[in-house]
């Protein structure tokens, strides 16, 4: 199998879209876009040794390579629309082809989402993947919209990939059931989009969780010129890691403040919207939950339910760091 | 300096467009199309080793990661507007940093580029474009518009890139002038983008040449459900590479049609247009010439000025063939 092969067998896949005006196949794709719609673009690169271990299974990986994307598209509450794939592999294996496209494509047609180029070459197991989606003209959820007074709100129970990492690393261990919890987590994150898209009209700014909450939030104190007080035992994890008699309190809250990978979103929105995005939320099936407010300084403090200062040891992932 | 250093250090630069509402900085960017344009979109990934030499100069290969992509908007008459970059580095190291994204920035103004988002990652030398650009609808030179009795063009002389690589792969010697030109043309490729768009009202199939001349022009057959027969003694070629003794016609033949990595284009147009393409050709000082014509075989036809068929070890770049 050579590299028009490996295109024409796995990639070129009937997709109905209006919008799609010439798909895989040419120099480029073309897509005609709708009036009155903005277009969002983004690119996330996975490699591996960084981002996943050499044995990880070929569905697992397509799924995290399209899910992280599909996540920034959620953070603006923006419609994942098309995406543009590109691998550097060490060789054209088709088991691992098939199982790897027939994940992609499945994930990728759960969020309507149509594979329209990339590209293909020889090298050591990297993906990159450019996303681009719409949102109605000025309506996106930015990370510098977030105003004095604004709740902050979380998704699920950040930080659960991060303690599957630490196991893996052989930092912790977890009993086997709470390990699959955390690892599925880790393995298959449920991109936000459907929720991103309820709060268009409701919060203010938004952000996906890919390098850990604290750093995260950072970016839309930054961008807003805002700070913020965030209350971490209001930020919901699973009772069950809790109580795992292997891991301490320290070590929990810095999954949870600083863990990256879980691609949940951190959002805020105005008090007067607290019943429409629960019920936003509801209507969607995830989980929110109000963990603090955005003030005037441009700090962020962390700080337990009996208001004492919480101190983390690293705010989240840098790759560089 | 860390991953957040690097982005706002290197890569927030000042970009007016009036289309660009939220540039890098955010989960995603947001662009604004405009109406009567439909929008083109392709990829390309670069990896060391396999595509550029360890030790190759930053700035020559920032040229190339932005000019290969350049080449895929200039082959369907595209004006390239926008470019996510994502790159795996083993390290930031400043120098090499600077002297890398000055060159892409520079080769970016000079097409109109922004750079709108990617990724840096930690990673041994990969780089992956995105680049977007912009036709008036409906307008663009397509792979399946070729029709049977157009004419078949090339711009430049195809190969010399290829010839360059044989000398570094010590497959050939060249004399140190006759490289030195080979060789600046496989680090610097020039993207025919002005020619492109100059042949929008006046091709029909268009292609760039980045696998070898005989394959890449096998994707317009293909595409059209035409053939081609193509005189290759017609195919400009630089005359002191053809007189160095080191260099037999059969190589120089498997250079000029089966070498990669030149970007230049091949297109097709109705013989009534002759007239209109040279000028177009003048106007943007591009050398373009005729070498064949579309036939109604499903066949790609060499043939020498006497008329001898013409036989290829290889037709073009496979990275898995």
């Amino acid at each position: 199998m050579n590299e028009f092969d490996f295109i024409r067998k796995y990639l070129h896949r009937q997709q109905q879209d209006k919008q799609l005006i010439l798909g895989i196949g040419d120099d480029a794709a073309i897509i005609r876009p709708r009036s009155g719609y903005d277009l969002h673009f983004s690119a996330d690169m996975l490699v591996g040794g960084t981002h996943f271990f050499p044995d990880v299974a070929p569905a697992d990986l397509a799924h995290k390579v399209l899910a992280v994307n599909l996540s920034d598209m959620a953070a603006m509450g923006a419609t994942p629309r098309w995406a543009l794939l590109s691998v550097a592999l060490p060789e054209l294996n088709k088991d691992w082809l098939a199982a790897f496209c027939d994940a992609l494509f499945a994930l990728a047609a759960r969020f309507g989402v149509k594979l329209i180029g990339g590209d293909t070459t020889k090298g050591n197991w990297v993906f990159n993947v450019t996303i681009i989606g719409e949102t109605p003209c000025g309506k996106a959820l930015r990370r510098d919209a977030a105003k004095v007074g604004d709740d902050i709100w979380v998704t699920g129970q950040p930080g659960l990939a991060a303690a599957a990492l630490d196991v893996h690393w052989g930092k912790v261990v977890l009993s086997e059931p709470v390990f699959a919890l955390c690892e599925n987590k880790r393995l298959r994150p449920e991109p936000r989009v459907a929720l991103g898209q309820e709060l268009l009209p409701l919060a203010h700014a938004a952000q996906d969780i890919s390098d850990g909450l604290a750093q995260d939030i950072g970016h839309i104190l930054n961008a807003s010129a805002v700070g913020a007080e965030i209350n971490v035992d209001l930020i919901p994890t699973l009772s069950a890691l809790k109580q795992q008699s292997t891991v301490t309190l320290s070590q929990l809250r810095q999954w949870i403040l600083a863990g990256g990978d879980d691609y949940e979103l951190v959002f805020t929105a105005a008090p007067t919207q607290r019943k429409a995005i629960l019920a936003a939320a509801q209507k969607v099936s995830v989980e929110v939950t109000r963990i603090g407010v955005i003030t005037t300084t441009d700090q962020l403090h962390l700080y337990d339910h009996k208001g004492n200062v919480i101190q983390l040891r690293q705010r989240g992932f840098d790759h560089f760091g």
